[in-house]
C-alpha cells in the first residue's frame, strides 16, 4: 500500500503528515520546519487578533514557500457569566494569584473581549492562506462560501462519527478524526460539556466507514509505529502533536517540555479547568483543587482568559503547579531535536513497517 | 512482516487471534469454534464454582482437541459491606426489583458468599488446562507457581505500561494490554476503583517498549484493519471480543445483541453500577440513574450479586434499561454468523493489508 496519495495531491505536500497546531508550544519556525521537510505545517492563530493572525502567517512565509495550514478556533461567544458565577470564580483563583505573587484584576463579565474565527477571515483572504483546519465547531456558512471561494482547501476536526458526518454535510474537504489519546483540546462540538472519549483505534475505522473525504488519524500517534498503524486503519494521513513539544523550534516553556518528557502513560487527564473546554495535560496541582472545589468552570474562552496571567506568571516562577502542560498518552522518550528530524525518522519508521 | 510466529508457537495455535473471555456471553461452543479455526478460544470461568469450572473445561473438551485458554478473575475478596452501606443500595435496589416484579433478598453481608480463583485452581490441574489467562490482577504466587509446575502457559491483563511491568516481574509469559475502547470489565489491577484509561494506539507500542514478553493487542479491534494495525503497533497478536457478541455462539440475550448491533460510537460507558468494577457497556436507565444517586457503589463481587437478581428478570422480560449490555466503542455492523466465519474475515482481511 505504502503512502495513500489523496491528502498530498490535494494539500501539495510530500507526505500525508500534519503537525497538529499547538497554541503556545507551535511556533512559525515549527510550521516552515515541517513543511520544508515535505509534511504540513499548522499554524495555530486562535484567538488571535487580526494583526497578530496577520504577522505570523508573514512570519511562516519568509520561513517557507510550502503549503501550510492555518487553525482557527470554530467555536462561538458563549453567554455571560452571571456575577455570581464570576465571583466564585475569582473568590477561589485570587489564592492562586497571590501564592504567585500577582494581582487578580477583577473584570466585570460584560467588558471581557474575545476575538473569535469571524474577525480573522478577511486576514485568511487578504494573505491568500491555501489551506485553512478549524477545531471546536464548524465555521460558519459565510466563512465556509468565502474561504471555498477563494479556493481554500478546509480541514475539520471530528471526535465521533456525526461529527465527521456534520462536516462532511458542510463540505470540509478532510476530516481530522481525533481519538481520546491526543494532547490539548479536544475538538468536539456537538457535546462538548461532555464530549466523546472514542480511542483512535475505534473512532478511525468507523469515521473512514462514515464519510466520503479523507480521514486523518490524531490522537496516540508519536512513532512511526502509529503512523503505519493509523494507515492499516484506512486513515489517509496522520496528525502528530506531543512528539513535536520538546522540539527544538517548540516556543513552550522548559518546565512544560521536561514534565511531558518524563510523563508515563497514566500522568496526563482531560480537564477543563484552565481554558473551560476540555484537553489533555499532565496533572498538577491546580486541576486536582479545581476538581474537588467543584466549582461551575466557565466555557471557552472566559475560562482562558480568567486563568491566562496564573499560567503567564507560573511559566515565570518556574511553577509547575499552576501551568497548562498539554500532553497526549504517548510521549516519545526522545532527546530534544529539530522537527524535521522527528518527521523524518516517524516517516522513515513507517516506511520499514508498511507493505 | 507478516504474522509475528511467537505467540502462535507458544501456544500451539495457527495465528496470534485470541477471542476475549466475555463472562454470559462466551459458551463453550464458542471457545472451540475459534480454536477450531486456528485461534485461541478463551473460557471466562471468573467467579465460578469448582464444579461448574470442570463442567465448561469439559464441554469444551468435548468440542475441539486444539488449544484453548481458560481465563480467571484475579480480584481479591473486598472488605465486607458495612450495614449503613448495604441499606443504603438495597434502598436504591429495591425500586428497580419491584419495577421488574421481582423480590429483593436482604442478604446481610456476612452470610455472602464468593468463589475466587484460588477455589478454582486445583480444577484446572487437575484438568490438565494448558493455557490460563486472567485479569483484576495477578494470580498470588502459590497459584502461578502450582501452574507454571504444570507447565501452563500463563497470560495476564495490563491497561497501564506499570501494570504491564508487574506482569512480567511475576513471570507471566504473555501481556494482553487492554485499551480503553474494550468492552465489558477493565483489567486494571493498580488503581481499579480510578482505573488508566490509555487508547490502544498508545498503550501497545508503550508497552511493547517496556517488557521483553510477547504482547496481545485488545480494545477498538473488530476488523482486520485493528489487527493490522495492531501489529504494525508491534503487537504479538490481537484479543477480540465485541466482534464475538453476536455470533451464533453467543449465549447472550437477543436484546443484548440487537442493541450493541446498533450502537453509535458515542453510545456507550464506562460503569461500575452492575459489578462494582469498571466495565464498558451500552448506557441504559439503571446506568444514568445510578450515577445520578451518588452512591458509594459496593466493590466486585459485592455489587455484581447484588444486581444479578435484577439483570437476570430484565433478560427474561426484554427490559434492556436494566441490562448489562457490555461493548467496545466500535462495533462491527455485520449479520449474525459463525464466530469461525468472523475469525476468518479478520484474518483474511488483515492479510491482504499486512507486508
Amino acid at each position: 500500500m505504502k503512502w495513500p496519495h489523496q491528502v498530498a495531491r490535494m494539500a501539495g505536500i510530500e507526505h500525508p503528515f500534519i503537525q497538529a497546531p499547538m497554541l503556545g508550544v507551535t511556533t512559525p519556525q515549527m510550521v516552515a520546519a515541517v513543511s520544508n521537510a515535505g509534511g504540513l505545517g499548522s499554524l495555530p492563530v486562535g484567538g488571535l487578533s487580526p494583526a497578530d493572525t496577520a504577522s505570523l502567517i508573514q512570519a511562516v512565509r519568509k520561513l517557507t514557500g510550502k503549503p501550510f495550514a492555518v487553525n482557527l478556533f470554530a467555536h462561538s461567544i458563549p453567554a455571560l457569566l452571571t456575577h455570581i458565577q464570576l465571583d466564585e470564580m475569582h473568590g477561589v483563583l485570587e489564592q492562586y494569584y497571590a501564592e504567585l505573587g500577582i494581582e487578580l484584576v477583577k473584570q466585570p463579565a460584560e467588558s471581557m473581549q474575545f476575538y473569535t474565527y469571524a474577525d480573522q477571515i478577511e486576514v485568511l483572504l487578504q494573505e491568500k492562506v491555501r489551506i485553512v483546519s478549524f477545531t471546536f465547531g464548524v465555521l460558519n456558512d459565510a466563512a465556509l462560501q468565502a474561504l471555498k471561494k477563494q479556493g481554500v482547501l478546509l480541514m475539520g476536526t471530528a471526535t465521533c462519527v456525526r461529527e465527521a458526518v456534520m462536516l462532511q454535510d458542510k463540505g470540509i474537504d478532510i476530516i481530522v478524526a481525533q481519538g481520546m489519546e491526543a494532547g490539548g483540546h479536544r475538538g468536539s462540538f456537538l457535546n462538548e460539556r461532555n464530549p466523546p472519549l472514542i480511542g483512535t483505534m475505534a473512532l478511525v475505522p468507523q469515521v473512514v466507514d462514515a464519510v466520503q473525504r479523507p480521514v486523518i488519524a490524531a490522537g496516540g500517534i508519536a512513532d512511526g509505529r502509529g503512523v503505519a498503524a493509523a494507515l492499516m486503519l484506512g486513515a489517509a494521513g496522520v496528525q502528530v502533536g506531543t512528539a513535536f513539544v520538546t522540539c527544538d523550534e517548540s516556543s513552550t516553556s522548559d518546565l512544560h517540555k521536561q514534565t511531558v518528557l518524563h510523563a508515563a502513560d497514566t500522568d496526563t487527564v482531560l480537564t477543563n479547568v484552565f481554558t473551560g473546554r476540555w484537553a489533555r495535560g499532565v496533572r498538577n496541582r491546580f486541576i486536582t483543587e479545581m476538581e474537588q472545589a467543584g466549582l461551575s468552570i466557565a466555557d471557552y474562552p472566559v475560562q482562558n482568559q480568567l486563568t491566562a496571567p496564573m499560567r503567564k506568571a507560573a511559566s515565570r516562577e518556574n511553577n509547575k503547579e499552576f501551568l497548562a502542560m498539554w500532553a497526549g498518552q504517548f510521549v516519545p522518550k526522545t532527546d530534544p531535536r529539530p522537527a524535521a528530524d522527528i518527521l523524518r525518522s516517524m516517516i522513515q519508521q513507517a516506511e520499514e513497517l508498511l507493505p
